[in-house]
């Protein structure tokens, strides 16, 4: 490993990556930030490569981050040495993971989307945290839902913050981005139960039949499910309210909704 | 309503107030930051009543503002109208509500707790993020539980960001502290379930027969259940797990255990 060492803010590598943490950079370059060994090294696991690996001297010894940077340096990507100056800035963070990644984001395209392929599917329409969606992609992994669909306006699956949320199963569920009038066109053909989770809705969501597979369709944290998605569902259920608080978060909602439609 | 006004930040009212995004002036005083108006008018239509009770100019013609303030102080709190800086630099927010209110934090015996009084309990051990600990007690109240238990080291169910992750569930859903030993103690009078979820465990969480009254008890983000909790425990259950994702965000693992319990 001879990678070239960088100690200063100033060098163009360091600022493009820390570049990243801004959305229309992301949007431009197409890349993103991944943070951590373990995390990084369970990509190149899964084929996934890096563009550019940023690692401090506490993890130059370690045994992943050689097999981490010939998998960079042997498909042209950077590999360089930085001091932890350097990390917490990239980072942001007082306390910076030892490696720090810059990756390609990965889109899937919805038209060759197989529904088959599992039980469970997820559809978030214009949701706007990042927490929220990272942690809605950590719950489709862990429950092997075979994707995520991003409809309409949604924050970034690709931000720090949402990618951190999804603790590394942002390099195992696939990603798909559609419009409004892309996505209704194209559920047209699902070929199971396409369900939507509903404050207004009057049936309880254990009492639904959920046909393999299933779609389950999420509206925004602010506003649920806009009309026009909601007719377009097999069924709207509900998950009964019984206390003061009139709803649940939406991450919370969508991993009772999966683990519901997936018994 | 004859508010006094402040608009120096070295007002004492003003610094005590911002000291409360401290864990250890919270500690002393017994307070905690509440924000928005809506939450704030629901918090007196539960009998809760601002100490001090901190406005901007937008929010001083509103109905409920004059309600809140007429409640705040007839208890003999402090009402103060503020500049939209102040309530910037208190809620540390670019974007700030234009209400923010100071209550004192309420912890409920549990000696005192009825475990019949509902179907379904949470104990939360060693709980570290105060997202997801807000988060919990907002699920905690949707889905009509007594209450939340905090066992061992948590942290701060009254910090900003958790009152914040509640929305507004954290004056609607009673708390409790414990250590290990004195949890350990009551929890061998519980009458009903007492059910720790576990990533070692067999029984899928589904399977389980829960008695009501049930107790749901987590373990902590990074370890889980101790050995010596979940030995306490009637049944040790399992969310499955069935991608690439070895465990679920802990709110979203609990809100799924809380329905998995009062289908």
């Amino acid at each position: 490993m001879s990678a070239r060492q960088v100690t200063s803010l100033t060098n163009p590598t360091v600022k493009a990556v820390r570049a990243l943490h801004m959305r229309k950079e992301r949007e431009e370059s197409g890349l993103f930030l991944a943070e951590g060994l373990k995390l990084v090294g369970e990509a190149v696991d899964q084929g996934r490569t890096p563009r550019i690996l940023l690692y401090g001297p506490e993890a130059a010894g370690m045994p992943v981050l050689r097999r981490v940077a010939e998998a960079t340096e042997k498909a042209g990507g950077d590999v360089v040495e930085v001091n932890r100056e350097i990390l917490e800035k990239v980072s942001r963070r007082d306390n910076p993971q030892t490696v720090i990644a810059v990756f390609p984001q990965l889109f899937h395209d919805l038209m060759a989307l197989k529904p088959k392929a599992a039980r469970c599917w997820v559809a978030l329409q214009a949701v706007r945290d990042p927490g929220n969606l990272g942690t809605i992609v950590r719950t489709a992994d862990a429950a092997g839902c075979g994707g995520v669909i991003l409809v309409g306006d949604c924050c970034d699956p690709y931000s720090v913050e949402a990618v951190r949320a999804t603790m590394g199963s942002i390099f195992a569920v696939p990603l798909y981005k559609a419009t409004v009038a892309e996505f209704l066109a194209w559920r047209a053909h699902w070929p199971g139960s396409v369900v939507g989770t509903l404050l207004t809705a009057t049936i309880d969501h254990r009492q639904a039949r959920y046909e393999d597979p299933t779609l389950i369709l999420m509206g925004n944290e602010q506003a649920g499910l806009p009309p026009e998605l909601a007719a377009a569902c097999d069924v709207n259920v509900k998950i009964p309210m019984r206390g003061r608080a009139d709803s649940l978060n939406l991450s919370v909602a969508t991993g009772i909704m999966i683990y519901a439609a997936t018994p």
